[in-house]
């Protein structure tokens, strides 16, 4: 193997891999062992997502090794902090891209029917855009995913969903981290999920919000530029390509806006503030609404029942914003607007994420 | 930042943005200073793509840091060697990903002339399909770009170059890293590449060969396994179904293979062996043609100079596989098949292939 990758690695490289130790490792019981080298670190902790800390213990070749207790099939990110300092995983080429809290990622299979499996199923495509925002003022992408079988050249005209990441994602955050790919083409193919596009856009209407060197970020009025230029950016830049390049109907019935923690937030502003675009709206485990939501939602009363196929709100029980998604659900009382409430297990994670995305897609376009 | 992050994070992951160091920072002069946090490492290196590891010096908080000479403008992948382990910069979002390596990365711009320098010109798409294999017998991906301005209902038929990755790459490894969409985006805005599609497939035919935990790989046996599978899994699943779902012409003289290192050979491999289906053929940085050249191509004589269009071979003077490129050109004479040679400066990195998909795209399809 040496000579091998010595044609194309640095020695030092070729060397490192063949004296290599394995991280993560999956056992058939469903532990995991996490092991990362580290030999003057004086304290190294697995950071998994969902769960606390677990201290790592090193070897007398400075090691640093736990073994998890069995886990629920499913993908989890996770870190290594060492020394007080999140680290990936290097030997582990799966991630949990972030703008900024990359992450490893570790893939405790499961059987076929969880819906982030990778089956041998029709699968549909994942199409990259890119173009210059002239409401943001600059160069951004968008995903969006096709269903098996879709055909440009058709007559048919399918439903769309827009799908928002959570702060400090980026645009691919629904696929790299959420499979929303992967779980479509499986309900799909169950006949639980209507074939539909997925919109994927970038969820920041200033990019200032995700950076690290900013000012501090009190500034509410920050907040509130960043979701008006997002929806601006969403309903006068991506919604109208999409409908000119894809095979997709304009009708509000067929029009879909839903996404997690702050992209469920923005789901909510921009979906229940623009019914005649919007019919069906989710909210999955929604942060960042702002505090008066009065002012967020001007015109939002009863009327709004009329117009709303589903307005489909989740949070997990063990998530911190549980109680700010109450509040939403009073404010939704007190102007008298309907909803679904689904109050899961779960906390602030993709684990939630996905299964959200799983139920809320088989409800759609009915 | 704190009160707005902590919506989103975990109060510890705030407190950490709260107080945060910058890495990389990119001084107008283009220098770049590296600052990496690892309170009791006893040695820290900075390795930079293609130039000799940096000592880097701790302060008494414990952050190390360096700071380079002034760079080339370019895209430069890194990691952090902290008493022996490579890591990436957890500071850092841009990431190199590779399947044995993920590496950090670090753009030093420079004037929008270069290839990879994102313009507002018109962009391209990329799209990620996922297939079942029956050669490999996995599930796969492969990259396909359009170009801006592609429509799938008109009747035009483009040419289409097959683009191969490096070893320990994966298929999005010549767009995430290799900009290949960037570089074509400007070199056909400048009317310098005629539009054309890249099909990007997943170089290996075996997936062994790039598992950490397989045995040793001395044995040629598997080299030569996963060549030949690849070319099956090309020739007879990846391009019938672009043929089929693409509007590209099904001539070979618009039809061309290139690929950087493991993916230089397999385009060699490919290509030469099928002269009927490819007219053009590009070699970057090629390693890993095997010992025995008459063996990889048996049928390979004088009659290629009527097929071929286009033979084109680079390798960088600072690479250690140039001794095995100019082998190969002298097999190649004493076969009689003409080629075109190309011989520059730098060494086994991303900063040469960049640059030779922008020289080599625009001789294409002429």
């Amino acid at each position: 193997m040496r000579r091998f990758l010595a044609l194309f690695l640095s020695a030092a490289a070729a060397a490192t891999l063949a004296q290599t130790i394995l991280s993560p490792e999956v056992g058939a019981d469903r532990r995991v062992t996490f092991r990362f080298r580290a030999p003057n670190a004086r304290e190294v902790l697995l950071a998994r997502e969902g769960a606390p800390r677990l201290p790592m213990r090193k070897d007398e070749k400075g090691v640093w090794s736990v073994t998890t207790e069995a886990l629920e099939p499913d993908i989890y990110g996770y870190t290594f902090v060492a020394d007080g300092v999140s680290l990936i995983d290097p030997l582990n080429a799966m991630m949990k891209p972030n703008l900024l809290n990359t992450s490893s990622a570790v893939h405790v299979p499961g059987p076929a029917s969880l819906p982030w499996e990778i089956n041998d199923v029709p699968r549909g495509v994942v199409h990259h855009h890119f173009y210059k925002s002239g409401i943001v003022g600059d160069q951004r992408d968008y995903f969006v995913y096709t269903p098996p079988g879709y055909d440009p050249k058709a007559k048919k005209l399918y439903p769309v969903l827009y799908l928002l990441h959570g702060f400090s994602d980026d645009a691919s955050g629904w696929t790299a981290v959420g499979r929303a790919h992967v779980i479509l083409d499986n309900l799909i193919a169950q006949g639980k999920t209507k074939p539909m596009l997925v919109v994927m856009p970038l969820g920041y209407g200033a990019m200032e919000i995700v950076s690290r060197s900013a000012p501090p970020l009190r500034d509410p009025k920050l907040r509130q530029r960043s979701f008006e230029r997002f929806r601006d950016s969403v309903l006068k830049e991506v919604l109208p390509a999409v409908e000119k390049t894809c095979r997709v109907s304009n009708k509000r019935a067929d029009r879909a806006i839903a996404g997690l923690s702050m992209g469920g937030a923005e789901s909510l502003y921009v979906g229940l503030n623009a019914l005649s675009t919007f019919a069906w709206v989710g909210a999955f485990s929604s942060g960042g609404m702002g505090e008066d939501l009065n002012a967020s939602f001007p015109a939002l009363d009863e009327k709004a029942n009329a117009q709303l196929r589903l307005l489909w709100i989740a949070c997990g029980r063990e998530d911190r914003l549980i109680d700010s998604n109450r509040k939403f659900l009073e404010f939704l009382k007190s102007k008298g607007v309907r909803y679904t409430w689904t109050e899961t297990g779960g906390a602030h994670t993709w684990m939630v994420w996905r299964r959200y995305l799983a139920e809320f897609t088989p409800l759609l376009f009915r």
